[in-house]
């Protein structure tokens, strides 16, 4: 069992604290599962927040792209990002508008990205990230060869300083408002798999594996 | 119909120019379909990524929290942020892992926020809010007194500097991969709501209305 981190003057988390969570071990479940992060990062004093997929491997964040995408030469050079996952599940109506809020789970996580440079970890990164989205795909696809991994940048983001966020749970309303007269409640979200669309360039006998009939994030 | 927006050198898509919008109207489409952002600004020359809720009334986003929160307290200094909505529609399995990809549609807004002062704006902007989450609930929920209003920090984000940038459709392979043996097409991904759940304070007899029974960010 991991240890649970310290949260440090950055990662503190001051609003709503009672909803704060360091341990490492509720923290990775929220990132096995998310598979899409926001990636915060500054260029000439303006910050950008870009989406994009990710894989966890032990203690560290994976993520890729093209050598020519701004966001990993901007990670290249070492500049402080941020990394975010958030998982929606659902809205919560009180009574009074003001009660309103999201049941949610959130990670944030602070650090600087280096490149991934070793052969073998940089297949065991790509092999994260398919894995990390959908298990069971990388022994199921062609996997790269030497041209495209030379055309990919694997970042690495360890986490390191880091702190989660979560709601659950009905809403909770002032005492005077109990008695107003409106339904109030929560509204479950879940990201769902819909019906796998084959393509249509792919021969009508290849039927969809089981890990794409069945996708679904949830972790039981 | 508006305009479409210039794209200056900070908004210009340079990855996969092809999936990039300027259209006004396809972007607040995309804006008003979500209902997360993320928002990110630095402090100290950390990046942070946190993410909130919103509403867009015309040509501005409206965000909205405690005066307490960091995030919004960082905002009314002027400091500039960037306003990311992404809205992940499936996975897109290709035959190599390479040509791996997602469908999403995304906006990213930046600019400087300013503090909303004026009192009729505010309340606008917290029904624009409440809206835009919930459509019907502004009626349907007791709306926010003197002192509430009085807590609550309104930030005006308005969306002038903007890209959007949208994937569809199947896998695209290499040419000599489409014969290469495996499943190849899109699991479609879709953020559903489930039934709903009354506050188990809620009196018995008090009915789930229809913008709640029939809730779907999906717009028609």
């Amino acid at each position: 069992m991991a240890l649970p981190s310290t949260p440090t003057v950055r990662t503190r988390v001051t609003r709503e604290p009672q909803r704060a969570v360091y341990e490492r071990e509720a923290a990775y479940r929220i990132l096995d599962e998310g598979f899409i992060c926001h990636v915060g990062f500054s260029l000439e004093g303006q910050p950008f927040v870009i989406p994009t997929s990710y894989g966890r491997a032990g203690d560290n964040l994976y993520l890729h792209g093209s050598v020519a995408s701004r966001m990993l030469r901007a990670m290249k050079e070492g500049v402080p990002v941020c990394v975010t996952v958030t998982l929606v599940d659902g809205l919560v109506l009180a009574r009074s508008v003001f009660n309103h809020s999201m049941n949610y789970r959130s990670v944030v996580v602070l650090g600087r990205a280096a490149a991934v440079e070793d052969s073998a970890e940089k297949t065991e990164a790509l092999r994260a990230l398919t894995e990390h989205i959908v298990p069971g795909r990388w022994a199921g696809a062609r996997q790269p060869n030497e041209r495209e991994r030379k055309a990919t940048l694997v970042m690495r983001v360890p986490i390191t300083e880091f702190s989660a966020k979560v709601r659950t749970g009905p809403p909770i309303d002032d005492e005077e408002d109990y008695s107003f007269p409106t339904w109030a409640g929560v509204i479950p979200l879940e990201m769902v798999a819909q019906t796998p669309v084959p393509d249509p360039k792919l021969d009508r006998g290849v039927a969809a594996p089981s890990y794409v009939r069945k996708y679904s994030r949830r972790k039981t």
